[in-house]
């Protein structure tokens, strides 16, 4: 399954990329294949992977805020592996066709 | 914390009640605290709590269909609990105000 | 269609209460068919109708914070009127099985 | 302000690679800035740019199915132009630092 994720934590400030660095540290430490945009940030691995890599991402930005928001959307096809980069791929063939 | 999510198979065709039906059981059965309207269903617990019954949901779908997209908000703000109804409580107070 | 969403304004410390009331009462006088619950608002109606209600609502909460963050999770399904209600009593008519 | 949306047609099977790439080429075809991972396609713009781009889309994929689903995220912070590659940017140098 891919999971793309994006934690907000409130009551420090508008600037929040410290607290938000600190989680995406966490992802790249994780050696899950990982990518990292604007918006959110997206892990490929089992649910058992995956989901404790989301926990510890959000408890580093709760050492900077009492409150933190989160969303997380999950697609999970059986049987897809390497979803990371070949959903893109297929985009790009079907844009081009 | 509180975990708002939503459950979506696709490929099943348009009409998901049965699917969806099923995965809102098994958050019925869990004994947490929820609460399920037209578009989430929400549940209040600590992440070791909530998440595995999340889990059991997206299963539970999984079981009507190859693939399933999900969609979770978290609100997880230190040192609060009850907030699947306090949190409504307190909004309706500022309404009146 | 049927717009779930959720406003949370950032840098204005946890309590974001205040400013919440504020889009749930743009809402609640825009005479569309709406619901509160703890984590998101949902409005039901066609999108020229429901989006620019989410933007004043966005607006009302600008008005206390210089960054706001957005979800809206939209179901739109053709032919279907009435789905605030009608999607919560087919999916507990599934339960009853 | 940048949102990040995803659409999900129900009821045509669990292959949507086509009607997705019918919205991410309205998208592309808008002229605002904008970028497509596996997850989520990002714009950037104002309120009234960025939303009727992504009812196109969502329009788009309806064309496929009478049944759409779309999440979107928006991080509307005042004075800010350029987000989608700056607040990357400024990720990237927290994590250097």
């Amino acid at each position: 399954m891919i999971a793309a994720f994006s934690v907000t934590p409130l009551g420090i400030g508008e600037d929040v990329g410290e607290a938000v660095a600190a989680a995406v540290k966490v992802v790249r430490e994780s050696g899950l294949p990982n990518r990292t945009d604007a918006m959110f940030t997206s892990i490929e691995g089992d649910w058992d992977e995956v989901m404790p890599v989301i926990k510890r991402a959000i408890d580093a930005v709760k050492a900077y805020s009492g409150r933190v928001s989160t969303v997380i959307k999950i697609d999970d096809r059986e049987g897809v592996t390497g979803g990371l980069t070949t959903k893109l791929e297929s985009l790009e063939r079907h844009l081009a066709g």
